[in-house]
Protein backbone atom coordinates (compact mmCIF):
# COMPACT_ATOMS: atom_id res chain seq x y z
CA UNK A 1 0.00 0.00 0.00
CA UNK A 2 2.17 2.48 1.18
CA UNK A 3 5.37 4.13 -1.63
CA UNK A 4 8.55 5.15 -0.22
CA UNK A 5 8.47 7.59 2.06
CA UNK A 6 11.84 8.90 2.16
CA UNK A 7 13.59 12.29 1.42
CA UNK A 8 9.67 14.02 1.75
CA UNK A 9 10.19 17.88 0.66
CA UNK A 10 7.51 20.56 0.23
CA UNK A 11 4.18 19.09 -1.89
CA UNK A 12 5.69 15.28 -2.05
CA UNK A 13 6.04 15.92 1.86
CA UNK A 14 2.16 17.21 2.56
CA UNK A 15 1.01 14.67 0.24
CA UNK A 16 2.45 11.88 1.89
CA UNK A 17 0.96 12.93 4.93
CA UNK A 18 -2.27 13.14 3.24
CA UNK A 19 -1.91 9.89 1.82
CA UNK A 20 -1.24 8.27 5.61
CA UNK A 21 -4.92 8.80 6.37
CA UNK A 22 -5.97 6.36 3.29
CA UNK A 23 -6.37 3.82 5.56
CA UNK A 24 -9.00 5.23 8.02
CA UNK A 25 -12.08 3.60 8.27
CA UNK A 26 -14.01 6.82 8.56
CA UNK A 27 -14.43 8.93 5.10
CA UNK A 28 -15.15 11.88 7.39
CA UNK A 29 -11.40 11.43 9.05
CA UNK A 30 -10.19 11.10 5.57
CA UNK A 31 -12.03 14.42 4.26
CA UNK A 32 -10.72 16.77 7.75
CA UNK A 33 -7.52 15.12 8.45
CA UNK A 34 -7.04 15.95 4.51
CA UNK A 35 -7.62 19.47 4.40
CA UNK A 36 -6.42 20.03 7.73
CA UNK A 37 -2.64 18.92 6.92
CA UNK A 38 -3.31 20.98 3.60
CA UNK A 39 -3.96 24.30 5.17
CA UNK A 40 -1.81 23.58 8.42
CA UNK A 41 1.56 23.11 5.55
CA UNK A 42 -0.08 26.03 3.08
CA UNK A 43 0.32 28.27 6.43
CA UNK A 44 3.66 27.01 7.42
CA UNK A 45 4.86 27.50 3.58
CA UNK A 46 3.19 31.00 3.37
CA UNK A 47 4.86 32.81 6.95
CA UNK A 48 8.16 30.20 5.92
CA UNK A 49 7.73 28.96 9.64
CA UNK A 50 10.97 29.46 11.75
CA UNK A 51 12.46 26.43 13.62
CA UNK A 52 12.25 29.29 16.24
CA UNK A 53 8.32 29.97 15.84
CA UNK A 54 7.72 26.30 15.71
CA UNK A 55 9.34 25.88 19.55
CA UNK A 56 7.27 28.87 20.51
CA UNK A 57 4.06 27.21 18.81
CA UNK A 58 4.10 23.79 20.93
CA UNK A 59 4.68 25.90 23.72
CA UNK A 60 1.99 28.21 23.44
CA UNK A 61 -0.42 25.42 23.09
CA UNK A 62 1.06 23.24 25.37
CA UNK A 63 0.46 26.02 28.28
CA UNK A 64 -2.74 26.95 26.90
CA UNK A 65 -3.89 22.71 27.65
CA UNK A 66 -2.13 22.68 30.81
CA UNK A 67 -4.13 26.11 32.00
CA UNK A 68 -7.50 24.16 30.80
CA UNK A 69 -9.64 22.61 33.90
CA UNK A 70 -13.27 21.94 34.59
CA UNK A 71 -13.76 25.11 35.06
CA UNK A 72 -11.24 27.44 32.44
CA UNK A 73 -11.14 26.20 28.94
CA UNK A 74 -8.05 28.58 27.13
CA UNK A 75 -8.15 26.73 24.07
CA UNK A 76 -12.15 28.20 23.70
CA UNK A 77 -10.61 31.29 24.38
CA UNK A 78 -7.95 30.58 22.07
CA UNK A 79 -11.00 29.49 18.99
CA UNK A 80 -12.46 32.48 20.28
CA UNK A 81 -9.98 34.86 19.68
CA UNK A 82 -9.37 33.47 16.62
CA UNK A 83 -12.85 33.57 14.97
CA UNK A 84 -13.31 29.88 14.93
CA UNK A 85 -15.79 29.46 17.01
CA UNK A 86 -18.10 32.22 15.14
CA UNK A 87 -17.21 30.59 12.18
CA UNK A 88 -18.27 27.27 13.20
CA UNK A 89 -21.45 28.70 14.84
CA UNK A 90 -22.32 30.22 11.41
CA UNK A 91 -21.90 27.55 9.52
CA UNK A 92 -23.87 25.35 11.98
CA UNK A 93 -26.90 27.84 12.33
CA UNK A 94 -28.02 28.77 8.53
CA UNK A 95 -29.53 32.42 9.16
CA UNK A 96 -32.87 31.94 6.97
CA UNK A 97 -34.71 30.05 9.42
CA UNK A 98 -36.35 32.81 11.60
CA UNK A 99 -35.05 31.22 14.54
CA UNK A 100 -32.96 33.61 17.29
CA UNK A 101 -29.34 33.98 15.81
CA UNK A 102 -26.50 31.99 17.24
CA UNK A 103 -23.54 32.83 18.92
CA UNK A 104 -20.16 31.49 20.93
CA UNK A 105 -20.41 28.60 23.60
CA UNK A 106 -17.73 30.26 25.37
CA UNK A 107 -15.61 28.69 28.35
CA UNK A 108 -17.98 29.58 31.02
CA UNK A 109 -20.61 27.13 31.07
CA UNK A 110 -21.20 24.29 34.19
CA UNK A 111 -23.35 21.09 33.38
CA UNK A 112 -25.57 20.49 36.44
CA UNK A 113 -26.42 24.19 37.07
CA UNK A 114 -29.35 24.73 40.17
CA UNK A 115 -33.05 24.20 39.08
CA UNK A 116 -34.77 27.42 39.37
CA UNK A 117 -38.69 27.99 39.84
CA UNK A 118 -39.77 30.72 36.94
CA UNK A 119 -39.44 34.00 38.43
CA UNK A 120 -36.90 32.95 41.04
CA UNK A 121 -33.27 34.20 42.06
CA UNK A 122 -30.16 33.10 40.94
CA UNK A 123 -27.69 35.14 41.34
CA UNK A 124 -27.22 33.53 44.98
CA UNK A 125 -25.48 36.81 46.70
CA UNK A 126 -23.36 38.16 43.83
CA UNK A 127 -22.57 41.79 43.22
CA UNK A 128 -24.86 43.81 41.41
CA UNK A 129 -27.78 45.70 40.58
CA UNK A 130 -31.10 43.43 40.56
CA UNK A 131 -32.36 42.61 37.17
CA UNK A 132 -35.48 40.44 35.78
CA UNK A 133 -34.73 38.45 32.64
CA UNK A 134 -37.68 37.40 30.72
CA UNK A 135 -39.59 36.26 27.71
CA UNK A 136 -40.98 33.76 25.69
CA UNK A 137 -39.57 30.33 23.92
CA UNK A 138 -41.78 30.41 20.57
CA UNK A 139 -41.56 28.67 17.37
CA UNK A 140 -40.70 30.49 14.47
CA UNK A 141 -44.39 30.95 13.80
CA UNK A 142 -44.66 32.95 17.36
CA UNK A 143 -46.20 29.37 18.80
CA UNK A 144 -45.38 29.31 22.72
CA UNK A 145 -43.02 26.30 23.36
CA UNK A 146 -43.90 24.95 26.79
CA UNK A 147 -41.39 22.84 28.59
CA UNK A 148 -38.52 23.61 27.11
CA UNK A 149 -35.05 23.71 28.98
CA UNK A 150 -34.18 27.35 29.36
CA UNK A 151 -29.94 27.30 30.79
CA UNK A 152 -28.37 30.25 31.64
CA UNK A 153 -25.68 31.68 32.69
CA UNK A 154 -23.59 35.08 33.13
CA UNK A 155 -21.17 37.45 34.75
CA UNK A 156 -21.94 39.46 37.91
CA UNK A 157 -21.08 43.34 38.27
CA UNK A 158 -17.32 42.90 38.90
CA UNK A 159 -16.98 40.68 35.42
CA UNK A 160 -16.59 37.59 36.48
CA UNK A 161 -18.51 34.45 36.25
CA UNK A 162 -18.70 32.48 39.75
CA UNK A 163 -15.96 29.57 38.25
CA UNK A 164 -13.48 32.47 38.18
CA UNK A 165 -13.79 33.23 41.73
CA UNK A 166 -14.16 31.79 45.45
CA UNK A 167 -17.92 31.29 46.12
CA UNK A 168 -20.20 29.22 48.00
CA UNK A 169 -22.32 28.18 45.56
CA UNK A 170 -23.41 29.07 41.78
CA UNK A 171 -24.13 32.50 41.22
CA UNK A 172 -25.83 33.68 37.96
CA UNK A 173 -26.14 29.93 36.45
CA UNK A 174 -29.68 28.09 36.08
CA UNK A 175 -32.11 26.40 34.97
CA UNK A 176 -35.59 26.45 34.13
CA UNK A 177 -38.59 25.05 31.93
CA UNK A 178 -40.60 27.49 30.33
CA UNK A 179 -44.35 27.42 30.71
CA UNK A 180 -47.50 26.24 28.90
CA UNK A 181 -47.14 29.95 27.64
CA UNK A 182 -43.56 29.43 26.41
CA UNK A 183 -42.79 32.02 29.49
CA UNK A 184 -39.33 32.24 30.86
CA UNK A 185 -37.65 34.97 34.02
CA UNK A 186 -35.79 34.73 36.45
CA UNK A 187 -33.85 37.49 38.81
CA UNK A 188 -29.97 37.86 38.17
CA UNK A 189 -27.92 40.93 38.79
CA UNK A 190 -27.78 43.60 35.57
CA UNK A 191 -24.48 41.93 33.57
CA UNK A 192 -21.61 44.52 32.56
CA UNK A 193 -18.91 44.22 30.20
CA UNK A 194 -15.73 42.01 31.16
CA UNK A 195 -12.42 41.04 30.07
CA UNK A 196 -12.23 37.90 28.62
CA UNK A 197 -9.55 35.89 30.70
CA UNK A 198 -6.13 37.38 30.09
CA UNK A 199 -3.91 35.77 32.51
CA UNK A 200 -2.53 33.06 30.40
CA UNK A 201 -1.49 32.28 26.75
CA UNK A 202 -4.75 34.20 24.95
CA UNK A 203 -3.73 36.95 27.15
CA UNK A 204 -0.39 36.78 25.78
CA UNK A 205 -1.60 36.40 22.09
CA UNK A 206 -4.12 39.28 22.60
CA UNK A 207 -1.67 41.81 23.86
CA UNK A 208 1.05 40.89 21.61
CA UNK A 209 -1.48 40.94 19.14
CA UNK A 210 -2.33 44.79 20.12
CA UNK A 211 -5.91 43.31 20.64
CA UNK A 212 -8.42 43.96 23.78
CA UNK A 213 -9.74 41.52 25.72
CA UNK A 214 -13.70 43.33 26.24
CA UNK A 215 -16.75 41.54 25.33
CA UNK A 216 -19.85 43.19 25.94
CA UNK A 217 -22.19 42.67 28.40
CA UNK A 218 -24.57 39.89 28.17
CA UNK A 219 -26.62 36.74 28.97
CA UNK A 220 -25.97 33.35 28.02
CA UNK A 221 -28.55 31.13 26.71
CA UNK A 222 -29.16 27.45 25.79
CA UNK A 223 -32.60 26.36 25.34
CA UNK A 224 -33.18 22.81 24.38
CA UNK A 225 -36.74 21.08 23.41
CA UNK A 226 -37.56 17.89 22.13
CA UNK A 227 -38.37 18.43 17.81
CA UNK A 228 -36.26 21.69 17.96
CA UNK A 229 -32.64 22.43 17.25
CA UNK A 230 -30.56 23.30 20.15
CA UNK A 231 -30.28 27.20 20.73
CA UNK A 232 -26.59 28.48 21.82
CA UNK A 233 -26.87 32.70 22.18
CA UNK A 234 -26.64 35.66 24.28
CA UNK A 235 -28.57 38.53 24.67
CA UNK A 236 -26.35 41.50 24.50
CA UNK A 237 -27.21 45.58 26.04
CA UNK A 238 -27.76 47.53 23.77
CA UNK A 239 -25.69 50.78 24.40
CA UNK A 240 -22.36 48.92 25.29
CA UNK A 241 -19.22 50.68 24.44
CA UNK A 242 -17.51 47.41 23.08
CA UNK A 243 -21.18 46.32 21.43
CA UNK A 244 -18.38 46.69 17.94
CA UNK A 245 -15.10 45.81 18.93
CA UNK A 246 -16.22 41.81 20.91
CA UNK A 247 -12.89 40.42 21.80
CA UNK A 248 -14.53 37.30 20.11
CA UNK A 249 -16.63 38.96 16.97
CA UNK A 250 -19.60 37.56 18.83
CA UNK A 251 -22.25 40.42 18.37
CA UNK A 252 -25.35 40.34 16.20
CA UNK A 253 -27.35 43.55 15.70
CA UNK A 254 -30.37 41.05 15.97
CA UNK A 255 -29.52 39.93 19.50
CA UNK A 256 -29.26 42.87 21.30
CA UNK A 257 -32.16 44.06 24.02
CA UNK A 258 -32.86 46.83 26.49
CA UNK A 259 -31.57 46.67 29.95
CA UNK A 260 -34.47 48.63 31.15
CA UNK A 261 -33.44 50.76 34.32
CA UNK A 262 -36.50 51.09 37.06
CA UNK A 263 -36.15 53.52 40.18
CA UNK A 264 -36.46 51.61 43.25
CA UNK A 265 -40.17 50.65 43.95
CA UNK A 266 -42.24 47.97 43.01
CA UNK A 267 -41.19 45.42 40.23
CA UNK A 268 -43.46 43.59 37.31
CA UNK A 269 -43.96 40.90 39.41
CA UNK A 270 -44.20 42.43 43.10
CA UNK A 271 -40.74 42.12 44.33
CA UNK A 272 -40.17 45.95 45.44
CA UNK A 273 -36.53 47.24 46.35
CA UNK A 274 -35.19 50.02 47.87
CA UNK A 275 -32.69 50.50 45.12
CA UNK A 276 -32.85 50.61 41.07
CA UNK A 277 -33.57 47.33 39.39
CA UNK A 278 -33.32 46.32 35.68
CA UNK A 279 -35.77 44.58 33.73
CA UNK A 280 -35.24 42.75 30.25
CA UNK A 281 -37.46 41.15 27.83
CA UNK A 282 -36.56 38.59 25.15
CA UNK A 283 -37.87 35.91 22.97
CA UNK A 284 -36.08 32.92 21.99
CA UNK A 285 -37.34 31.67 18.93
CA UNK A 286 -36.22 27.87 18.21
CA UNK A 287 -36.46 26.19 14.75
CA UNK A 288 -37.50 23.00 14.14
CA UNK A 289 -35.07 19.72 13.65
CA UNK A 290 -36.62 19.80 10.19
CA UNK A 291 -35.85 23.84 9.92
CA UNK A 292 -32.61 24.05 11.00
CA UNK A 293 -31.59 21.51 8.16
CA UNK A 294 -32.84 23.06 5.49
CA UNK B 1 -9.77 52.58 13.97
CA UNK B 2 -11.96 49.66 14.45
CA UNK B 3 -15.25 49.51 12.14
CA UNK B 4 -18.38 47.86 13.21
CA UNK B 5 -17.77 43.86 14.07
CA UNK B 6 -21.23 43.08 14.26
CA UNK B 7 -22.98 40.38 12.12
CA UNK B 8 -20.15 39.20 10.90
CA UNK B 9 -20.74 35.96 8.29
CA UNK B 10 -18.22 34.10 6.23
CA UNK B 11 -15.02 36.08 4.53
CA UNK B 12 -16.35 39.28 6.61
CA UNK B 13 -15.66 37.38 9.66
CA UNK B 14 -12.11 36.31 8.43
CA UNK B 15 -11.47 39.85 7.43
CA UNK B 16 -12.26 41.27 10.46
CA UNK B 17 -10.41 38.83 12.71
CA UNK B 18 -7.16 39.37 10.66
CA UNK B 19 -8.08 43.21 11.00
CA UNK B 20 -7.62 42.63 14.70
CA UNK B 21 -4.55 41.73 14.80
CA UNK B 22 -3.38 44.88 12.99
CA UNK B 23 -2.77 47.30 16.27
CA UNK B 24 0.27 44.45 16.94
CA UNK B 25 3.42 46.55 17.11
CA UNK B 26 5.29 43.34 15.29
CA UNK B 27 4.88 43.23 11.84
CA UNK B 28 6.26 39.20 11.95
CA UNK B 29 2.90 38.38 14.32
CA UNK B 30 0.60 40.40 12.35
CA UNK B 31 1.94 38.75 9.11
CA UNK B 32 1.68 35.22 11.12
CA UNK B 33 -1.85 35.61 12.34
CA UNK B 34 -3.15 36.84 9.35
CA UNK B 35 -2.21 34.10 7.28
CA UNK B 36 -3.21 31.84 10.52
CA UNK B 37 -6.03 32.54 10.59
CA UNK B 38 -7.18 33.25 7.04
CA UNK B 39 -5.88 28.94 6.44
CA UNK B 40 -7.56 27.79 9.81
CA UNK B 41 -11.03 29.24 8.52
CA UNK B 42 -10.43 28.22 4.91
CA UNK B 43 -10.05 24.50 6.76
CA UNK B 44 -12.68 25.15 8.54
CA UNK B 45 -14.93 26.65 5.36
CA UNK B 46 -13.69 23.77 3.05
CA UNK B 47 -14.67 20.94 5.45
CA UNK B 48 -18.17 22.58 6.82
CA UNK B 49 -16.66 22.13 10.38
CA UNK B 50 -19.11 21.21 12.52
CA UNK B 51 -20.22 22.21 16.04
CA UNK B 52 -19.25 18.69 17.40
CA UNK B 53 -16.31 18.70 15.58
CA UNK B 54 -15.17 21.77 16.95
CA UNK B 55 -16.06 20.74 20.16
CA UNK B 56 -13.88 17.44 19.76
CA UNK B 57 -11.11 19.72 18.63
CA UNK B 58 -11.28 21.49 21.70
CA UNK B 59 -11.11 18.23 23.75
CA UNK B 60 -8.35 16.51 21.99
CA UNK B 61 -6.36 20.15 22.54
CA UNK B 62 -6.91 20.39 25.39
CA UNK B 63 -6.06 16.24 26.45
CA UNK B 64 -3.18 16.89 24.08
CA UNK B 65 -1.53 19.44 26.55
CA UNK B 66 -2.25 18.43 29.81
CA UNK B 67 -0.89 14.73 28.94
CA UNK B 68 2.48 17.28 28.56
CA UNK B 69 4.90 17.11 31.40
CA UNK B 70 8.57 17.83 31.44
CA UNK B 71 9.38 14.50 29.72
CA UNK B 72 6.62 13.84 27.41
CA UNK B 73 5.48 15.97 24.55
CA UNK B 74 2.25 15.14 23.21
CA UNK B 75 1.82 18.69 20.82
CA UNK B 76 5.73 17.51 19.41
CA UNK B 77 4.11 14.68 18.72
CA UNK B 78 1.24 15.74 17.52
CA UNK B 79 3.55 18.35 14.63
CA UNK B 80 5.07 15.20 13.90
CA UNK B 81 2.77 13.28 12.45
CA UNK B 82 1.17 15.75 10.91
CA UNK B 83 4.24 16.63 8.90
CA UNK B 84 4.78 19.87 10.34
CA UNK B 85 7.99 19.07 12.28
CA UNK B 86 9.47 17.70 8.69
CA UNK B 87 8.08 20.99 6.88
CA UNK B 88 9.34 23.33 9.02
CA UNK B 89 13.48 21.49 9.44
CA UNK B 90 12.76 21.60 5.35
CA UNK B 91 12.19 25.23 5.07
CA UNK B 92 15.22 26.29 7.75
CA UNK B 93 17.43 23.99 5.86
CA UNK B 94 17.81 24.21 2.79
CA UNK B 95 19.63 21.51 1.30
CA UNK B 96 22.47 22.95 -1.29
CA UNK B 97 24.87 23.44 1.88
CA UNK B 98 26.21 20.18 1.38
CA UNK B 99 25.88 20.18 5.23
CA UNK B 100 24.02 16.72 6.88
CA UNK B 101 20.77 16.65 6.65
CA UNK B 102 18.30 17.62 9.29
CA UNK B 103 15.08 15.69 10.35
CA UNK B 104 13.04 15.95 13.30
CA UNK B 105 13.81 16.94 17.17
CA UNK B 106 11.19 14.60 18.36
CA UNK B 107 9.93 14.88 21.84
CA UNK B 108 12.80 12.89 24.02
CA UNK B 109 15.44 15.46 24.69
CA UNK B 110 16.21 16.20 27.78
CA UNK B 111 18.28 19.45 28.79
CA UNK B 112 21.31 18.80 31.03
CA UNK B 113 22.26 15.31 30.01
CA UNK B 114 25.76 13.91 31.40
CA UNK B 115 29.15 14.23 30.34
CA UNK B 116 30.86 11.51 28.49
CA UNK B 117 34.33 11.24 27.63
CA UNK B 118 35.49 9.88 23.84
CA UNK B 119 34.79 6.01 23.84
CA UNK B 120 32.52 6.23 27.29
CA UNK B 121 29.40 4.32 27.74
CA UNK B 122 25.90 6.11 27.91
CA UNK B 123 23.99 2.57 27.92
CA UNK B 124 23.96 2.90 31.95
CA UNK B 125 22.74 -1.10 32.39
CA UNK B 126 20.02 -0.29 29.16
CA UNK B 127 18.62 -3.52 28.04
CA UNK B 128 20.21 -3.94 24.13
CA UNK B 129 23.45 -4.93 22.48
CA UNK B 130 26.38 -2.99 22.65
CA UNK B 131 26.82 -0.38 19.73
CA UNK B 132 30.14 1.82 19.62
CA UNK B 133 28.51 4.77 17.62
CA UNK B 134 31.25 7.01 15.85
CA UNK B 135 32.02 9.68 13.42
CA UNK B 136 33.88 12.94 12.69
CA UNK B 137 32.16 16.38 13.05
CA UNK B 138 33.40 18.00 9.54
CA UNK B 139 32.72 21.32 7.26
CA UNK B 140 31.57 21.29 3.94
CA UNK B 141 34.82 21.38 2.86
CA UNK B 142 35.99 18.22 4.60
CA UNK B 143 37.98 19.36 7.56
CA UNK B 144 37.74 17.78 11.26
CA UNK B 145 35.65 20.69 13.65
CA UNK B 146 37.66 20.26 17.01
CA UNK B 147 35.68 21.48 20.41
CA UNK B 148 32.24 20.61 18.74
CA UNK B 149 29.47 19.71 20.85
CA UNK B 150 27.40 16.69 20.38
CA UNK B 151 24.17 15.62 22.01
CA UNK B 152 23.06 12.26 21.13
CA UNK B 153 19.76 10.44 23.04
CA UNK B 154 18.28 7.02 21.59
CA UNK B 155 15.82 4.36 22.38
CA UNK B 156 17.11 1.12 24.15
CA UNK B 157 16.03 -2.50 22.68
CA UNK B 158 12.82 -2.59 24.39
CA UNK B 159 11.69 0.99 22.40
CA UNK B 160 11.99 3.28 25.24
CA UNK B 161 13.74 6.50 26.31
CA UNK B 162 14.87 6.81 29.53
CA UNK B 163 12.10 9.35 29.71
CA UNK B 164 9.43 6.61 29.43
CA UNK B 165 10.47 4.53 31.94
CA UNK B 166 11.59 4.16 35.62
CA UNK B 167 15.50 4.51 35.32
CA UNK B 168 18.29 5.20 38.50
CA UNK B 169 19.85 7.60 35.92
CA UNK B 170 19.69 8.77 32.05
CA UNK B 171 20.45 5.79 29.80
CA UNK B 172 21.70 6.41 25.66
CA UNK B 173 21.25 9.86 26.50
CA UNK B 174 24.85 12.18 26.71
CA UNK B 175 26.62 15.07 25.18
CA UNK B 176 30.72 15.29 24.33
CA UNK B 177 32.81 17.48 23.04
CA UNK B 178 34.96 16.59 19.40
CA UNK B 179 38.25 16.29 19.95
CA UNK B 180 41.40 17.55 17.50
CA UNK B 181 40.66 15.49 14.82
CA UNK B 182 36.52 16.36 14.81
CA UNK B 183 36.12 12.65 16.03
CA UNK B 184 33.67 11.39 18.11
CA UNK B 185 32.66 8.17 19.22
CA UNK B 186 30.62 6.46 22.18
CA UNK B 187 28.81 3.36 23.58
CA UNK B 188 25.02 2.85 23.90
CA UNK B 189 23.03 0.09 22.23
CA UNK B 190 22.28 -0.73 19.30
CA UNK B 191 18.94 1.58 18.35
CA UNK B 192 15.55 -0.63 17.37
CA UNK B 193 12.65 0.34 15.39
CA UNK B 194 9.57 1.46 18.10
CA UNK B 195 6.24 3.23 18.67
CA UNK B 196 6.02 6.57 19.02
CA UNK B 197 3.68 6.59 22.90
CA UNK B 198 0.26 6.06 21.44
CA UNK B 199 -1.88 6.13 24.91
CA UNK B 200 -2.73 9.45 24.82
CA UNK B 201 -4.31 11.72 22.06
CA UNK B 202 -1.73 11.11 19.41
CA UNK B 203 -2.37 7.15 19.29
CA UNK B 204 -6.12 8.07 19.14
CA UNK B 205 -5.65 10.19 15.87
CA UNK B 206 -3.44 7.46 14.59
CA UNK B 207 -5.75 4.59 15.02
CA UNK B 208 -8.60 7.36 13.78
CA UNK B 209 -6.43 7.61 10.88
CA UNK B 210 -6.09 4.02 10.21
CA UNK B 211 -2.09 4.56 10.82
CA UNK B 212 1.01 3.11 12.48
CA UNK B 213 2.67 4.63 15.18
CA UNK B 214 6.87 2.31 14.24
CA UNK B 215 9.49 4.54 13.69
CA UNK B 216 12.72 3.05 12.18
CA UNK B 217 15.69 2.48 14.60
CA UNK B 218 17.68 5.82 14.47
CA UNK B 219 20.34 7.65 16.91
CA UNK B 220 19.69 11.18 17.45
CA UNK B 221 22.10 14.19 17.13
CA UNK B 222 21.79 17.34 17.89
CA UNK B 223 25.49 19.00 16.95
CA UNK B 224 26.57 22.60 17.70
CA UNK B 225 30.20 25.04 17.39
CA UNK B 226 30.05 28.15 17.27
CA UNK B 227 30.63 29.66 13.87
CA UNK B 228 28.03 26.71 12.25
CA UNK B 229 24.34 26.73 12.39
CA UNK B 230 23.17 23.70 14.52
CA UNK B 231 22.47 20.39 13.32
CA UNK B 232 19.33 18.44 14.69
CA UNK B 233 19.40 15.16 12.79
CA UNK B 234 19.24 11.23 13.11
CA UNK B 235 21.47 8.25 11.53
CA UNK B 236 18.99 5.53 10.72
CA UNK B 237 19.76 1.75 10.64
CA UNK B 238 20.04 0.49 6.86
CA UNK B 239 17.44 -2.55 6.53
CA UNK B 240 14.74 -1.68 8.74
CA UNK B 241 11.73 -2.84 7.58
CA UNK B 242 9.89 0.99 8.68
CA UNK B 243 12.28 2.82 7.06
CA UNK B 244 9.71 3.78 4.31
CA UNK B 245 6.42 4.10 6.10
CA UNK B 246 8.56 6.70 9.53
CA UNK B 247 5.41 7.40 11.17
CA UNK B 248 7.22 11.16 11.37
CA UNK B 249 8.09 11.33 7.91
CA UNK B 250 11.75 11.94 8.95
CA UNK B 251 13.49 9.47 6.90
CA UNK B 252 16.38 10.85 4.31
CA UNK B 253 18.20 8.61 2.27
CA UNK B 254 20.86 10.94 2.96
CA UNK B 255 20.57 9.36 7.06
CA UNK B 256 20.80 5.88 6.60
CA UNK B 257 24.27 4.17 7.64
CA UNK B 258 25.17 0.36 8.74
CA UNK B 259 25.22 -0.94 12.07
CA UNK B 260 27.65 -3.59 11.69
CA UNK B 261 27.49 -6.55 13.21
CA UNK B 262 30.30 -8.10 14.76
CA UNK B 263 30.80 -11.50 16.67
CA UNK B 264 31.51 -11.69 20.82
CA UNK B 265 35.39 -10.83 20.24
CA UNK B 266 37.28 -7.53 20.82
CA UNK B 267 35.95 -4.11 19.54
CA UNK B 268 38.05 -1.25 17.86
CA UNK B 269 38.75 0.19 20.98
CA UNK B 270 40.07 -3.16 22.53
CA UNK B 271 36.98 -3.45 24.61
CA UNK B 272 36.24 -7.50 24.72
CA UNK B 273 32.63 -8.86 24.50
CA UNK B 274 31.35 -12.15 25.11
CA UNK B 275 28.21 -11.79 22.70
CA UNK B 276 28.07 -9.89 19.34
CA UNK B 277 27.92 -6.18 19.22
CA UNK B 278 27.33 -3.44 16.54
CA UNK B 279 29.62 -0.55 15.15
CA UNK B 280 27.88 2.37 13.23
CA UNK B 281 29.63 5.12 11.89
CA UNK B 282 28.79 8.29 10.47
CA UNK B 283 30.47 11.99 10.09
CA UNK B 284 28.31 14.70 10.63
CA UNK B 285 28.62 17.66 8.53
CA UNK B 286 27.84 21.67 9.45
CA UNK B 287 26.99 24.20 7.51
CA UNK B 288 28.73 27.52 8.31
CA UNK B 289 26.19 30.19 9.72
CA UNK B 290 26.92 32.09 6.65
CA UNK B 291 26.58 28.46 4.33
CA UNK B 292 23.48 28.15 5.97
CA UNK B 293 22.09 31.49 5.86
CA UNK B 294 21.89 31.46 1.72
FE1 LIG C 1 -19.90 35.41 28.57
FE1 LIG D 1 13.56 8.96 18.44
Amino acid sequence: MRSNRMDLQGDDLTDAVVASFDGSQDPRTREVMSALVRHLHEFAREVKLTEAEYFTAIDFLTRTGQISTDTRQEFVLLADVLGLSMLTVGLGNPKSTGATESTVFGPFFVDGSPEVELGGDISNGAPGHPCLVSGRVLTTKGEPIAGALVETWQADEDGFYDVQKETSGPQNRGHLTTDAGGNYSFWAVRPVAYPIPDDGPVGQLLRAGGRGAMRPAHVHFMVTAPGYARLITHVFARGDEYLASDAVFGVKDSLIADFVEHPAGTAPDGKTFDEPFYTVNYDLILATTEEAQQ
